[in-house]
């Protein structure tokens, strides 16, 4: 793995200016994200920052980055610090993972085997679209959907709240939303929409259905709630909690309680 | 409400001195926490400033709160800004709210109906406890408790994340959480542990206990999980996921989905 040039002075914490075609290169930092990305083949990797200590703990994956590490200071680790968040002494340089198409990777090589798979209307918050690829990822979802506009982009901020997951599960982020959902339903896929505004409950309506077919489940942005659209590709509406509590639900609350519920019935979690 | 004279420069971003009696005043910022503390009687409140846009979705509890408000720019409103938060153009200067006891808030009162409280073993993160805060009000529990020491204290960043909810849910704060969970037991209480050791599932768990009952659930921090004394204390352990992952999921994500999954078991939610 070549080490890049540097690429201009630092701006906005952890973008450090664009390759050359356009991609925004990133600072990914944090344990969990710094080791999955080292291990992952298709991410592509330019510097890795670390204090002697992080060195340490991150252990094997460096070595066999093929990555020369740049031991520093704990103050130089060159990430903002975020609220809430650590870099623990170690930041790596990255581009973004190249762009999949949903419907191969997600459909047509899985039609033997049913897919459970989120679907993320306008969830443009990073932190909660990482706490969602958390949590899809311990579910053993196959994919988190997103469009490519309106949505959170691959970031430090939100591979830290993944911990690791962004470089384990895809997060496909599609032209159209809608358009995907309609091709998932062609492939066989039970569409179920998160709403607060729905008359039945997602347990009822999980007890209803075939859990043995691919799911995908929907949810939309904290107050937006789903696009008209986005709603209309649904075959089925659920609400968390009787007295329509949804919208108040921090929507990846409401992505792992879903996922709990599907996977509970399921009897595969 | 009197209006309290400045106490001194504004350091490390939300605190501006302490009072007399050593508690430290702290900056609430963000419609929602802003609002629910405006309304809330048992809250001291210093100052409101805020912007006309902010004055204006705030509407009616301003004026009920007697406070007169400040209004500036919005690179005026007097807190640092976090990452993944906004202050929403409003602010509030408030004292924590006054400590209650445990046993006679949530016990002694409440004999004669069942209750949900949430026990938290040293989750120090303001972020993860102001979520379970948020959660654990829209599932209606009665209170959230946790040790005095070593766990997270009311901050801005605590109750933007409670998005309300810190005005709403008593966090009770215990001299020693062991304790307070034997008073509990001794109560009636049925408490479970939550662990990705346990052997117990906790769908099967749930199915199998009297859920008409007083429950309390108890929650480890990320990483380090319950204390052994707070393990002894359990009267069942159970797990989230067959594959012993609830290390790996967010504390507030594993809240949810117990929660969750006992108010759908007693039909209350």
């Amino acid at each position: 793995m070549p080490r890049s040039t540097r690429s201009g002075p630092r701006k906005k914490g952890d973008e450090t200016g664009r390759d050359r075609i356009g991609t925004p290169r990133f600072w990914l930092y944090g344990v969990h994200p710094v080791r999955e990305a080292l291990g992952n083949p298709d991410r592509s990797k330019y510097r890795l920052v670390v204090t002697q200590n992080a060195l340490n703990r991150l252990g094997e994956c460096v070595s066999s980055s093929g990555l020369d590490p740049e031991i520093v200071s704990p103050r130089s680790v060159p990430v903002r610090f975020e609220s809430g968040t650590s870099h623990q002494g170690c930041a790596l340089l990255v581009d973004p993972l190249p762009r999949r198409k949903l419907d191969r990777h997600l459909f047509e090589n899985r039609r033997d085997q049913p897919i459970l798979a989120v679907f993320l209307d306008r969830v443009t918050d990073p932190m909660n679209t990482g706490a969602i690829l958390r949590t899809a990822s311990i579910f053993g979802a196959d994919a988190v959907v997103a469009p490519a506009r309106h949505s959170a982009k691959e970031s430090g901020a939100l591979a830290k709240a993944a911990s690791g997951a962004l470089d384990r599960i895809p997060y496909l982020r599609v032209p159209n939303l809608a358009n995907s959902m309609i091709s998932a339903s062609d492939a066989g896929t039970t569409i179920i929409g998160l709403d607060g505004s729905a008359t039945t409950d997602l347990d009822e309506l999980v007890a209803s259905i075939d859990t043995a077919s691919s799911i995908a489940v929907t949810f939309g942005s904290e107050g937006k709630g789903l696009r008209k659209r986005t709603r209309d590709c649904c075959h089925f509406m659920a609400r968390i909690g009787r007295g329509g509590a949804t919208g108040s639900l921090n929507v990846s609350t409401s992505v792992a309680i879903t996922l709990y519920a599907i996977r509970t019935r399921q009897g595969l979690f």
